[in-house]
C-alpha cells in the first residue's frame, strides 16, 4: 500500500518540533523582565497554545477571511497577556513581535532532523501544517529541517481539519490523495486525513504537553504506519 | 545596500535550468516516434516556450483565471503539435502528459547547485518562478537543487511580471521588498522587480537560446549587482 506514496507530509507543532519547551524558553525573560517570575513560562505557553484552535475556527467558519497564523498568534499574544493581567503597550510593539516570533524559533525533537534526512532519500517530504510560510521557512532554516518544499495551510488557505488543506496540498503536488501521506502524532489529524483519502503514520510525541500528558499516547485507529519516532518510521518505511 | 537583503528568489527558466536542452531532449525520442525526424528538437522546444507568454497573458490580463503553468504548458502542447500538423490525439493522453512533465525533468546549468549551495550558507532561497509547485518541486528533487521553500507564481496566484507576483512573495516571507532580491538573467524581470522596490541581482545566461541569442547578454540598467552565474555571484555576496 505504501508503495504508492510518492510524498511525506507532516504536522509541525507537536509533531516535528517540541512548541512547548521553545515557546516557554523565549517567554521566561521576557515574563521575568515584566517582573512577574510568578508565571510558569510552560503554563504561558499552554496558554498561549490554547487560544489557537479558536482563533483558526474563526477562519475555517468563514466568519473571518483566511489569515496567517503570525497575525492569529500575535493577537492571541495581546490575549494571553491580559489573562495574566499584562497590558501588552507595556512591552511595546518590538518586543510583543519579538515574542510572537518564539515560534519561529522551536526546536526539533532530537531524532527529527535525521528522521527526516533519511526519508528525504525515497520521498518528497514537506510540511502540512497550520503555520504560514515565513514560519515555516525561518523555523526551518534555523533548525536544519531539509524540507523539500514548504506546503501548509497558507499554500491552500484552508486549515486543517478542513479537507481542503488535505486535498489541495495532494493537488499541488500533482498527485492523487492517496499517493500522499499524513505523518503526525495527534490522532484527530489523521482522521481527517484518512477522510480525504491520504495513506496516515503516527508517530508517538508523549512529552508534547509535558510529563502529565494524557492524550494521543497512542493511535486510536489502525493509521497506515505507527512508529515511535521519525527514525522508526524510516526504519519502517523500508528507508 | 545587500547587508539588508535576507532572501534571494530566482528566476528559474533560463536563469537556474536550462529549458532548452531538457525540453529538446525529451521531445527528439516522441518525434522520432511520429515519424517525423525532419523536426529539430530545439527548434520544438523553442516553439512550445514561444507560446509561454501568451499563455500566462490571459491569466495576467483577467480572461482566464489564474491557472497553473503545468496546464498552460499541456495545453500549449497540444498547440505546438498542431502547428506541425501532428495530430495530439496520435500518442495519446498518457504519453502527451509524460512529455509535458519534460519542464519537471530540465538540468540546471552546470555551477548552478553548487553555487546555490554557498548562497543557501547566508540567505533563505527560493525560486521565484511562473512555474507551478510541483513543477518546481519535481525539478528541485531530481537535480538536487537545494531550496528552502518553493515560491512563485501558485503560491502568489500571479504572473511575473505582475507586481503582486513580487510584492506578495516577499509579504509570505515577511519581510520588506528591500529585503528580497531577485536573481534573473532577464532584464525585464529584473526591472519589474525593481519597479517593486526589491533588489536585483543579473546573472549571464549566454546559452538560453543557444548559440545565436541576441538578448539578455548584458545588464541593461545597473542591477544591484551583475554577476557571470551562481558561483560569481556567492563570491560578490562574500559568500
Amino acid at each position: 500500500m505504501f508503495e504508492q506514496v510518492k510524498a511525506l507530509v507532516f504536522d509541525v507543532f507537536g509533531t516535528v518540533v517540541d512548541w512547548r519547551e521553545g515557546v516557554a524558553r523565549e517567554a521566561a525573560p521576557v515574563l521575568a523582565e515584566l517582573d512577574r517570575r510568578d508565571i510558569d513560562p510552560r503554563a504561558f505557553a499552554d496558554a498561549w497554545r490554547k487560544r489557537y484552535q479558536p482563533a483558526m475556527e474563526e477562519c475555517r467558519s468563514g466568519r473571518r477571511a483566511w489569515t496567517r497564523l503570525d497575525v492569529l498568534h500575535r493577537e492571541n499574544l495581546d490575549g494571553v497577556l491580559r489573562d495574566h493581567g499584562i497590558d501588552p503597550a507595556l512591552l511595546g510593539a518590538a518586543k510583543l513581535d519579538a515574542l510572537n516570533k518564539a515560534w519561529h524559533r522551536l526546536d526539533p525533537w532530537p531524532e527529527a532532523v535525521a528522521g527526516l534526512t533519511r526519508l528525504k532519500r525515497r520521498f518528497i517530504i514537506a510540511p502540512l501544517s497550520n503555520g504560514n510560510i515565513a514560519l515555516m521557512t525561518n523555523m526551518a532554516k534555523r533548525a536544519g529541517i531539509p524540507w523539500d518544499a514548504i506546503l501548509g495551510a497558507e499554500v491552500v488557505q484552508a486549515y486543517k481539519p478542513q479537507p481542503e488543506a488535505y486535498l489541495r496540498t495532494a493537488e499541488v503536488l500533482g498527485i492523487a490523495p492517496a499517493e500522499l501521506c499524513l505523518v503526525a502524532a495527534h490522532n484527530n489529524d489523521l482522521a481527517a486525513a484518512r477522510q480525504c483519502g491520504l495513506q496516515t503514520a503516527f508517530v508517538t510525541r508523549a512529552a508534547e504537553h509535558g510529563a502529565a500528558q494524557t492524550t494521543d499516547l497512542v493511535a486510536s485507529e489502525a493509521w497506515d504506519v505507527v512508529a515511535e519516532d521519525f527514525q522508526d518510521l524510516a526504519h519502517r518505511l523500508g528507508v
